[in-house]
């Protein structure tokens, strides 16, 4: 049980690399609350290459870092776009490298939310499924409610990257609430 | 409608960038085979880098080569493991570079067979159906059966790297040949 | 190859049955479009019992007549809602009944275009994309563009239970075409 | 938090309806293993029509028992096949009329373990995963090890209907005992 001083560690990680991404203005707002008992870390998968098992005898120091930051944390909060229908490569390739070597899976146990984002009606929807089950394999607990898919993302954030959308901010206010509450719960 | 003389053209893609792939394996046998009115060619995805919509001013070479060979092709042939529960990262992101910029789909009407190896039960069960949900984005047409997931696939090659089961070389068999057929009917 | 001036014979199925349905309003439209080179009969669903293998040696009435519209179709046309983020347990069982028995499914081979509407902004997609990973085992042909997916489909059907939403009926004649014309391409 | 010297209640739903049903053996062989702290109770699903949002406003008797046996426990177990790659309809429907009316799901905040038996290599792992995406709707926590997905389950399972194949057995003993766990930390 996490001792009630001890605030809960979460590791927020974007799934897009864009530099304006609307995904990442999500996770910008959710690091804004303000939190009496947990805290957010950005992670950074931009320099992870594309996995290759040969190359796992020599684990590139992007993926030491992303696999160190994750173990340290308690709960993962990852806010993405959906691309063609499922999750983007380039962050189901970070997650296929912090899953590995065999037997020293970094998400072992971790409780997981979800936010994303998209032009059209859906809001990522997909990714976020097919998520659901790679989470499956990874022994995660994905929060279910509230599930923050944001429709007509580029309408909610205005020109200086920022969520303007009060009941997008509400939800994700509610997203972290329960992601810590599970946090507390399963956590040990 | 393609013409009796003329052959379908196959674009291999291989999953793993591993160089001894077990589904490396399995596409080095389809690509032995005798194919009278088809060829496969193999697409190299290991240089193309983590998609960032940034960079879609200046495509990257190994990209450029990728959607030309794409579109060059009538049907696209995937041999892939599965990692975490679904499609590896690195061949979503050579799907997700292939898609774009928006309006230039270069996967779009092909006609696309799936093979895939694990060393377990399932033999990549769920990679193939989360990436039949890519397709249907991509508007490809996958064929239906026989739907090629072969278990224990480390039992079924050798140590040259050659497929040696019986039952899996039939099937990859009749992959390619209602790969054919169907492109023979659906191209134009 | 269809003869030309043989019509399509389209069956459509709704997966509601409530007497209001709005999916089923859906269906009315697709019903009420004139089409030069098709038809549409409606099949009824309702009378059906939850399936038993036990039940297999004396097939129900109601079921057999399904089978049979289903055999003398050359396409199906699917109007559903979805329950529980997935397929109306009424439909999936109707289809359970029509797979079987065992060698006897009477999908075999049949193209198939969907439809789904829901109240909030999903339109039904979690349920179609479910019936998606059904019609690779029974051997289906799914129509790829355009998804006929209705958010806020109250908002859509007037009071006398027809659909006055323009963009949705342009998109319900669409996939009507790429159903006639997937059909006259693929069936023989 | 559930007192110490009280037993967790599983309500056991089984999925098929047929008497010699394999996957009733796998849930016969659940329940007879020696718990010290949790109860299993079978659920009784033959009866459930088929759902019909008409009929709400008279709930059927037998939906009635269902719904309140599913109240009182604090986990769920189901033991199901798979039918055309998806649940069976029968069972869908029976969780379809659970969830029901508006307001009122009886699953919620349940925790949910799986088992599943076929004559092939999958074991039932499609149906699995289209209810892991209904457990999200029904805002419950389902177990993600051991997954119970047992292949060629016609050979483990005796003429007396006994499941005699011991790996599938340690399986079945470690889901419950991971089921039990699971509740004991979240329900409240």
């Amino acid at each position: 049980m996490i001792s009630m001083d001890k605030k809960i560690k979460i590791l927020g990680i974007v799934g897009s690399l864009r530099k304006d991404s609307f995904n990442k203005a999500l996770m910008n707002y959710a690091m804004s609350i303000h939190l009496k008992d947990a805290e957010i870390e950005l992670a950074d998968i931009s320099e992870i290459p594309i996995f290759n098992q040969d190359l796992e005898s020599s684990v590139p120091e992007s993926v030491k870092t992303f696999k160190s930051k994750i173990k340290n944390s308690n709960a993962i909060l990852i806010s993405t776009p959906e691309y063609n229908y499922s999750i983007p490569g380039g962050l189901k390739n970070a997650i296929d490298w912090a899953s590995r070597p065999y037997g020293d899976n970094s998400f072992d146990g971790k409780i997981v939310g979800m936010m994303s984002g998209s032009g059209g009606y859906m809001g990522g929807a997909r990714a976020q499924y097919h998520l659901r089950q790679v989470f499956v394999f990874l022994n995660m607990h994905p929060i279910n409610k509230p599930e923050v898919m944001v429709p007509m993302v580029h309408q909610k954030i205005n020109e200086n990257g920022i969520l303007t959308d009060e009941t997008t901010k509400k939800k994700i206010e509610e997203l972290l609430q329960a992601l810590i509450n599970h946090a507390k719960k399963l956590t040990d």
